[in-house]
């Protein structure tokens, strides 16, 4: 069986600061990846949205930024937010959230994977064994309180945090699957489900249905760890971690601190995965520190890039686009490994640009 | 001006597990080096509590113990909890946040320090300037939900976090008091507040009781910094931390992972500080795959007896009962550098008498 489709449309918001830099980056590597593995073209529709484009047109995700969404066969996004650009009521403009509801984006997939030319944060040498994935759940736990929070005379406040049996089972469901994926590819097919069931009857609610979803998936094992105990597992052998399945806030938490092991968000590549659509976007922000100065590493969002191309083979049967997908890692691996080009972050002075060539470049080297 | 008091009388808990274990090599310890500083004695009062005790006696928490900790100038406590040993409605036995509650220990006080003889457990050299205290609120948060979560039709269930003024005034005041504490003693003086103002209003809040509260601290600086973003941090450059003052929930996931950068639980003390109560344990559990082995590791036991002098000393004038504080971190430190017993879990042979025998013999060496 193989593609009706013969190529593919991306819906592109670059967003702001650093993702205005990285996005075409990632867009060029793509397009070469593709080509080079002989897979349908993608065509690219870029769409402004996010803090800077609200600054300039009262808008930070335009209707017609979301209907090009809607139509496209996927999303790639940049970062956005911006210090100082605020909407009148004082919140942030992040309209990565909204999205995630939008479109039902319930699952964060957060693969932490260390290879050679990667900085060695943990001195043990097994750190070099990390690979797992963490699946955040992403449209309820804590963050169903955004835009929901109380305050009372200026004396309390009160955010309050939903667990649907709904929400527990699509993304718990979604995070055995995922193990069963990656356990015919070698790794040990274990979901560990991150929680506080000690304390919290919502915990503990998740738990029970995460036990109801496992009996379903005999071929893979599960476990348990309070979320405090797993930070410190984290730090002390992560390399025994496959894939996690954890609530919103405690997702949003652990995957930093993952992406931390592996060098920091220059790396940390993700997903957002609904039933229908798929976003992809690189873990980091938008950097106001460093952005315009052309200086970001862009490896995080090419690297999401090569996820958004292995969704679109598995939805649309069509391995060549999961060929593209390898070659982009390999190509990323490659540059590191040999120091063809070494990102600023890591002591190097490849800018975004040095990066992207040189990626572009072990393309043909790692076919 | 000196004490009035000749003697201090110590509630003690040992609780369940390795908490049995490591507190006689705390009491022992105290007693040598309070003999050793001149200082006046403690009389430990010792009560039985815990999942264990309620197995055999139906409480969880007698009367008596909490009494006995009520009348007493401190409390010590082990560990509490039990695989299996449940309250009848399931929910588990974890006595350590009813005494949070009980006594208003507001202020989960964490120390995070490296000295030579830990574990390199990051690779930066600088990791070898690990100093941070992580101070986390204790009476509300997420932690309020405790009992009151609602599951409706086995459908949905709900927590809430309730953050109010007094609870962050009192925490983030003494986060301040403690750092303008530690500059004195050459520490940068910085306390960070770590939250999520970004996406809940109650955070928002807690940030704004922090900066009101920081406005009557000149002498210190203030910093904010997102919870996942101070996650990741920890990982990539932990030496730059001074103080961190943060919600419920978020603090016991940052402490555990905080712990981890210096080996683990086996040398996190911590104190649980409310207005007029002092409450010190190690951060670690009732350890039932090593229980009852004599094996498991006491240092974080003794550490936070030697906090327990610091708090006194403060509290009645006695300096005499800082120095026993001092001699017992040197007495850990020389042991653990010269390797005169190097904890199991560090790849060592010395179980639990043998590290508290090298733990007293090296407060000799160490006067
Ligand atoms: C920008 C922020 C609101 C967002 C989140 O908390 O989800 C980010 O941290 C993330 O992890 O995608
Ligand atoms: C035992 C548990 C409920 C407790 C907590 O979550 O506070 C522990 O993890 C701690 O950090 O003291």
């Amino acid at each position: 069986m193989s593609s009706l489709k013969n190529s593919f449309k991306i819906a592109v918001l670059p967003g702001d600061g650093i993702g205005r830099e990285v996005m075409p980056a990632c867009l060029e590597v793509i397009d070469a990846a593709v080509k080079a593995a002989g897979a349908p073209p993608m065509s690219f529709e870029t769409h402004q949205a996010g803090a800077q484009f609200y600054a300039e047109s009262g808008e930070a995700l335009p209707a017609s930024a979301l209907e090009a969404c809607r139509k496209a066969d996927a999303i790639l996004f940049g970062a956005m937010g911006w210090p100082d650009i605020r909407f009148p009521d004082g919140t942030e403009i992040i309209p990565q959230l909204d999205l995630r509801m939008e479109f039902g984006l319930f699952a964060g997939v957060r693969p932490i994977r260390w290879f050679p030319g990667l900085p060695k944060v943990l001195s043990d040498p097994r750190a070099e064994g990390i690979d797992f994935v963490l699946v955040r759940e992403q449209t309820e736990g804590l963050f169903y309180a955004r835009g929901r929070g109380e305050i009372r005379d200026d004396q309390e406040a009160y955010d309050t945090m939903q667990i649907t049996r709904a929400g527990t089972e699509r993304v718990t469901e979604f995070a055995f699957q995922l193990a069963a994926q990656r356990k015919r590819r070698g790794r040990p097919g274990v979901v560990t489900c991150v929680d506080k069931a000690n304390v919290f009857s919502s915990m503990a609610f998740f738990r029970k249905i995460f036990d109801e979803v496992a009996e379903k998936h005999p071929d893979v094992q599960k476990d348990y760890a309070y979320v405090d105990a797993l930070a410190l597992n984290m730090v002390k052998k992560p390399w025994a971690l496959d894939v996690l399945v954890t609530e919103n806030m405690f997702g949003d938490i652990l995957s930093d601190l993952a992406a931390g092991l592996i060098g920091g968000m220059g790396m940390a590549a993700s997903a957002d995965i609904g039933e229908h659509y798929g976003l992809f976007q690189p873990a980091h922000g938008t950097a106001p520190d460093i952005a315009g100065k052309g200086v970001a590493n862009p490896s995080a969002m090419i690297l999401s890039g090569a996820m958004m191309l292995d969704w679109l083979a598995v939805k649309h049967c069509e391995p060549k686009l999961a060929d593209a997908a390898r070659l982009i890692e390999a190509a990323v691996e490659h540059t590191l490994f040999t120091k063809a080009a070494v990102p600023m972050e890591y002591g190097g002075t490849a800018n975004c640009a040095d990066m992207t060539r040189s990626v572009i470049g072990a393309l043909g080297a790692v076919r």
